[in-house]
């Protein structure tokens, strides 16, 4: 939704319900911050117990005031609260914070109030935030109005967060860092207004260039991406939860693959919405956005120091993080040589020695900043004798701002309070206090995302309405496998040959028609897991194998006591390779159709060599999921083995995607998916599909 | 080397030669920091330029001394040490700290002197620790002899640095942390004595319970290895330069695979030695150590917190580091439940709401403590209201004193303010930031490790000396495959069937006897990669293919010009496998002899799914070793594949790994190692050895 929420975050009065004189009480604390915050806009309280508090003239109702305050915030038990809306909503109130707790997070009853909360909302054009949170500060208008001891500086972010109590300690870890917030907002159980619907109010705001979000839980997946995809700030997010497991069920082969935290990471790449893993990368990753308006995309690294050790470790680290180590030409090393000190090393990293002067540093960084093939400087700094990290930091904040859009982060490795006071005064270069540190928040604030979402194009087939018409008349929801492959045939996909055949003198004239070697498999629509009960025989040879085989799985299928819902026996050409993949489509309780294209074969379980889009997706997104497989490597020409045909690959899977909207299927599984050992073609041979 | 380092550690008197008047002069401050360190012992400052020194009587040499100093600290020029050490020595003086910088670090020259250093020192019986160093702290006497600022509170650690810069940086860190140092030695480029010495000399002393190590490198990884072995302090080392490829040449495959840094790793695992990735890893293990007498084995985790948010992202790292969180019974929970708030959750994590007692942390901790099942408890708390930090911080340090033994870390989500204050008093219970944090370093801190090597058994085989004996006259170091095989043979592995052939009626003699299919591969002196030359052919089903196969191969060799070195044809069963291994030496610069196993096939490159050891190794590591893999679990019984013989297969590598030591082989590969899809049997069909 396009809430106007000008008035609620910057509102001219409010008005606390449940304020108080008991110290150590919400409404005492909240109504304490409020009025002693510096804010200038009208403050009442509201409690029908006093005729003041904390100095204030108190009021009994809202009703009562002169005016209508622009926001009203509730702290008062849950049970009166949906009742105390109505009367001030009717008093002409638009705007709520709930701080009160015991609604949703308590079971099923508070749910059901958080839902009549939100209805009336809906039906009186109400905002409404909450419940369960601890307020909220906005330092554009010096307004902090959360009932916690914490407040942070003002800066050019915004903090969102699903939990209370991260709300207060991720400001006061904010505080002692290099990064500001307009506001920070403790969101709650957010019965009414979304995550959503608040990016899509800061996307507005000039004043706002980065979005810092704490999320347990996506609740309006779609709505949230295209606020996420609408947005030119950087978002930044801690989901946590990761390790999960999600509520797909795992009966077929991609739901067991996914966790909801794999497609979770999925959904937040669609997004463009960097994601990190704790609170400290997120304030890494936010000093970089608070001290810089445009992010170059890195590549090349130069690290800077005056001490081996940091350097080294920060070489480890660029490298694991996949950045590369900018190589100086001879001329390059040769004006460094010509004003720096005997003993330094002027390969990369420049390691000017301990005694490294200020002009040294400022010569180098200036020699880098320069050089346009050099994305981002890391420049270290260890105290031993003579010049220090005070001394050097405010240099390469000065050199900043006279280049602005050069990537340059600081590292000083020193004690606890001469970084802080480095940290306070320094506002042009981000500060680490490691480089390793320095590298990560780099590498993460340079991601390049590919959010081009495409259209779903929808696939209408009568032939395949016919075969999921018959289906449905028998109760079923799982397509047999000859169903299945009829199908994959109807959307023109690269099967093998095959066909149905009831009888074994038929099985004969296809097996010769295919060639042999051929796969005898059963189709059934009682049996599910083929090979469990006996149902497939493969390598076989000619009329007598065949026959021999068909034999071999009736009687499988009797010991197993499941010849009942035998359709027929597939003949299909017989077909191997060295190079087995998997695609499947689940959908997630969440996030709707997903895709899986994964490795596939016996190392499926071993190495979990996955990745997931949320659908749909487009050919670029496609082609980004095949080559985040490690073993991606395996569809090129590795081993004598012919390239795979990524193109009929990407168009495969596209297919699938857009006929999995379209028939808005529940399941499907393509395993394996055969890259051709002589020619790279691809080859699909089974499907199981459940609608 | 044992050597006796008490009157250099703890000496009575120090000379300082360099001693120095001149302000921000190495000189200056080594003096300056002994003289003002509180350090009981004599101090002489020895400078022919004064006869005072910063108010001390200065002398021209240490020669002119009256007693003999325990201690000669040196900080004059790189070209005039040696003599300087000889002229002291002559007068009697054993223990030398070289501060000097300007040997090995600038190149072949440097290295040269330290060379005649260190056989100076050996003659004379002298220690001598340096060059390129900062000098040393000693809390036990109050002696702080590096020329930087940096120093830190007492403790039981020991910290020994390869870099100077960080070895100041590291103390600067540990002062705002709950580690204190006992000593800190910047050890530089270690011309005499070694880091191995060193440690020996601590694992003696009874006030030292861990040792701190930043490594650049690992000099002479044997008596470092035994020095580790025979140690009962817990040893945390960052090791560096992760990244940079090393020195083996990529002529093997098992060399390929081999970055020096997969080597280091092994080589300290063997150690025994918990490696961390930055110093503050090496920090948060070692307040671990600094605050706990025993760690337990660490597998069930509980978390007990007063914030949901913080409270998730520690299960999610638990669960990412394989730690398990302790379920509690029904009966545990609802005695829980019969004094937490109505609104706690008791499940685990046991979330008891922002309005926590003290006396809910109490009774909840003691709790757990009691329960022997839960081997750790993360116990976090953020401050909203009401109780602070600091508050429960003080109730879990006395709750640790009580019960000293459980594994108990705290977590503060606070201001750096509080923080500090709460490290610096807590004296009883590891501290940290984050959940994540606690839980890495539980881990870390609780590795168990196994170190059983086993002593070589020596192997011997006449008929293996003549094959060898053959190379070396034909002035070759590679094997032919055919006397590579027949080494395998010798040795009892389990080879498929073989035979070597010079024509083609033997030939099918040979292949008839081993019985079709079977493999044809060329056996030359001059050929080290059959595939590339087309001198295998493969799937040879009859006597006819069989003659077709061998011109086929002689013409193919003709082309390539390579017929000369052909020294016969191997006719071998075929035999393929859907899991395949590989197995292989490589000798390590630095290592000497390690070994590879890792998965094989067509996956090799884009898994590198390998683990190396180095030799010799017991079964149980070889057995570690295989476990080690992702891939592992294709041993099992995997997709009605049977178990594979592990019993065989660590035999098999046990034997060549006593096989390569006894003969002190350059390489070996076996590739691939088989595991048979009917019978899990082992197989080895190829193999390629350098002496």
């Amino acid at each position: 939704m396009n809430r106007k929420l000008d008035t609620f975050f910057y509102p001219k009065s409010i008005a606390i319900i449940g304020a108080s004189n008991k110290v150590d009480t919400v409404g005492y604390r909240l109504l304490y911050n409020v009025k002693n915050c510096g804010y200038e806009g009208a403050v009442y309280p509201i409690n029908p117990k006093y005729t003041e508090c904390q100095g204030l003239q108190c009021f009994s109702r809202v009703q009562d005031l002169d005016e209508i305050p622009q926001l009203v915030m509730i702290a008062i038990p849950a049970k009166a609260v949906l009742q105390t809306i109505k009367e001030c909503a009717k008093f002409g109130v638009k705007n709520f914070y709930i701080i009160s707790s015991g609604f949703g997070e308590l079971g099923a009853e508070g749910k059901h109030v958080e839902h009549d909360i939100s209805l009336f909302a809906q039906e009186n054009d109400l905002n409404i935030i909450g419940p369960n949170t601890i307020g909220f500060i906005n330092n554009g208008i010096k307004l902090n109005a959360n009932f916690s001891q914490s407040g942070c500086k003002d800066g050019n972010a915004v903090l969102i967060s699903q939990s209370g109590a991260l709300t207060s300690g991720i400001m006061n870890i904010l505080e002692d860092s290099q990064v500001g917030l307009k506001l920070g907002i403790s969101i709650g159980n957010a019965c009414d207004v979304s995550v959503a619907d608040l990016i899509k109010y800061f996307n507005k705001k000039k004043d706002i260039s980065q979005i810092l979000l704490y999320l347990e839980s996506i609740p309006q997946p779609e709505e949230f991406m295209q606020a996420c995809k609408d947005s030119d700030k950087k978002i930044i997010c801690v989901k946590s939860g990761r390790s999960a497991r999600g509520a797909i069920a795992a009966s077929s082969h991609t739901g067991a693959l996914a966790s909801t935290d794999t497609i979770v990471d999925a959904f937040l790449q669609q997004c463009g919405v960097i994601r990190v893993n704790s609170i400290a990368e997120m304030v890494n990753v936010a000093a970089i956005f608070s001290t810089m308006e445009k992010i170059p995309m890195t590549k090349n690294v130069v690290v800077i120091t005056n001490a081996g050790g940091p350097a080294i470790m920060t070489v480890d680290a660029l490298s694991e993080l996949g950045l590369n180590l900018y190589e100086f030409s001879d001329e390059e090393k040769d004006y460094m040589r010509s004003y720096l000190q005997s003993q330094a090393s002027v390969k990369n990293p420049i390691d000017m020695v301990a005694s490294a002067s200020i002009d040294d540093y400022k010569k180098t960084l200036e020699f880098c900043i320069n050089n346009d093939k050099i994305d981002a400087i890391i420049c270290i700094h260890l105290y031993i004798m003579g010049t220090t990290s005070k001394e050097i930091a405010s240099i390469v904040d000065s050199m900043k701002e006279k280049y602005p859009n050069k990537m340059i982060a600081s590292v000083f490795i020193t004690h606890l309070e001469e970084m802080n006071e480095i940290k306070q005064t320094i506002k042009n270069i981000p500060i680490f206090e490691s480089g390793e540190d320095a590298s990560k928040a780099i590498k993460q604030s340079s991601q390049k995302f590919i959010c081009s979402r495409e259209k779903q194009r929808k696939i209408r087939n009568t032939n395949i309405d016919k075969i999921f018409e018959n289906v449905r008349q028998d109760n079923r929801n799982l397509l047999t496998t000859y169903e299945s492959l009829e199908v994959l045939k109807e959307l023109e996909l690269p099967l093998v040959k095959f066909d149905l055949v009831k009888d074994p003198q038929s099985a004969k004239n296809v097996a010769n028609k295919i060639n042999y070697p051929v796969v005898v498999k059963i189709t059934s629509k009682t049996i599910s897991h083929k090979s469990d009960v006996g149902g497939v025989k493969v390598g076989i040879k000619n009329d007598i194998e065949l026959i021999k085989a068909l034999d071999e799985i009736k009687n499988n299928l009797k010991s197993h006591n499941c010849i009942d819902g035998l359709d027929g026996f597939i003949i299909q050409e017989m077909k191997s390779s060295n190079r087995e993949f998997v695609y499947g489509i689940v959908n997630d309780a969440q996030f709707g159709l997903c895709s899986m294209f994964g490795l596939g074969g016996i190392f499926v379980e071993s190495f979990k060599d996955v990745c997931f889009k949320v659908l749909p997706t487009s050919n670029e997104e496609i082609l980004q999921q095949i080559h985040s497989l490690k073993a991606s490597k395996l569809l090129g020409s590795v081993r004598n083995l012919p390239c795979a045909d990524i193109d009929k690959l990407v168009d495969t899977m596209q297919i699938i995607n857009n006929f999995s909207l379209s028939y808005n299927i529940k399941e499907l599984d393509l395993n394996p998916v055969l890259i051709d050992d002589k020619t790279g073609n691809i080859s699909l041979i089974d499907a199981r599909i459940k609608i």
